[in-house]
């Protein structure tokens, strides 16, 4: 699970706080990987060429309800012809990167699998939706030289950044859910960062067992709680996890359950 | 070279002036490749699975003078076992999208070839220093558990977005040099839109050919010249492109190309 190169709160869930109870809960790989790859529109696709040598190329995709994607790819393309050959094929999905971040910390996924044509007319209706729908712009689905294919998914990667990795059940990433907060977290982060930070900081004291913090940034929300940048005296930071008390799927339930934990947290400071 | 599916101004040059004289010099394929190539550190690398199965995953990257990657891949990574097994690979690298952009519409290149470690220790200091200059925060280089690894380029795969495609030489692609003006291309692109419309439709009526033009933006300039989205009467926009007199390789000679360009232009006006 480690590649031996720790950096300080990129890991598997920062510390456990120093204080009793269990750590709290965090999305599973697979939840990760599904967020990840509901999140992006495009990937790589690597495909095996003539002779049996990799081949990758960029293809836009949507997905259906078991996070299969579906392509619809032009008849002249390089990856047409190889998948033609041989079906086997990986996408490889790799999440946003701030500008200026490293390159290497950013999510990614790779879905591994056969590719076969979309036949049946209801399911290529089904296809057709989901690609239309992370691709509103596809004005070519219909043309008669273009087809729609989907990956069957056996194998999935995951590398969460340094030190955060695994090879995730097909069937667990099948059934997982994207994160319903994926679409508002950049919201939800520059909200709570620009106007309280005194609450993140009261927050990661009773709820995160770090009453010893002096500042707070959030980092990152997902359904289950939120991952915080502690400050510390004498310049040092650490990665904090505070869960919420119960999963949240909107950005107004995010904003009552935080206002919930800080009315408990002032209440159980005195 | 064509997809069949034609965008106005997506194509292999724009329509030549319907003044006479040849169309202007545009950079060939192999400087494209290499220019895409030469501005991003990250790509996708596809390797073969232990079923021989297609296998995508990130790597980062530096060029050496040949435009061949070099990498400082983990021994525990997953693509560094699949080239122990087989090291035949491609290396996928797409250019930066602007945000809304078609993503289908942006450049990207595929170099194949064959994995090789840098063992003698001359070309190993030359890839470290390539790798280093593109990733000057790899904090990784050095240590026993990472190596050096280059791809051997055999075959070279350029796609300019719609319509603009082809197989490169890939001794061409060595010999080719990245864009001199890429660094500072955006650079150009602001302030000439921002301050010199008007410079714009006096160089397109008098060296594009098209005196009807009412409007000009610049999409894009390379070392032999520049495309502008040129406005015409009713609305319509068609991208036209415009050579420099003499091929420039930095911002100062871009400016006074332009200075000296507007001077002729206004001159043949009276």
């Amino acid at each position: 699970m480690s590649t031996g190169h720790i950096i300080p709160g990129w890991r598997d869930g920062p510390a456990a706080p120093p204080s009793a109870g269990p750590p709290p809960t965090e999305p599973s790989h697979a939840e990760r990987a599904r967020t990840v790859v509901a999140a992006q529109s495009r990937g790589a696709l690597s495909t095996l060429g003539p002779t049996g040598s990799p081949f990758g190329s960029v293809v836009t995709y949507g997905l259906d309800g078991a996070g299969r994607p579906s392509f619809f790819v032009s008849t002249l393309a390089e990856h047409t012809h190889n998948l033609d050959a041989d079906p086997r094929a990986s996408l490889l999905v790799v999440e946003d990167t701030a500008a200026g971040a490293d390159p290497l910390a950013s999510g990614r996924v790779t879905l591994m699998g056969t590719v076969a044509e979309v036949a049946d007319p209801d399911d290529r209706a089904a296809a057709r939706a989901g690609y239309l729908a992370a691709n509103p712009n596809a004005f070519y689905v219909d043309y008669g030289d273009f087809r729609c294919l989907r990956l069957e998914v056996t194998g999935v990667r995951y590398v969460g950044g340094f030190g955060r990795m695994s090879w995730v059940d097909p069937a667990a990433y099948a059934n997982a859910r994207a994160d319903p907060l994926a679409p508002v977290a950049a919201a939800i982060l520059g909200h709570m960062n620009a106007d309280h930070g005194a609450a993140l900081v009261t927050l990661v004291a009773h709820f995160g067992g770090r009453p010893e913090a002096t500042a707070a940034s959030m980092a990152a929300v997902d359904r289950y709680g939120f991952e915080v940048v502690a400050g510390f005296a004498g310049d040092r930071q650490e990665a904090v996890r505070v869960g919420f008390r119960t999963p949240q799927t909107t950005a107004d339930g995010v904003r009552k359950e935080l206002i919930g934990m800080l009315a408990e947290a002032r209440a159980a400071a005195g």
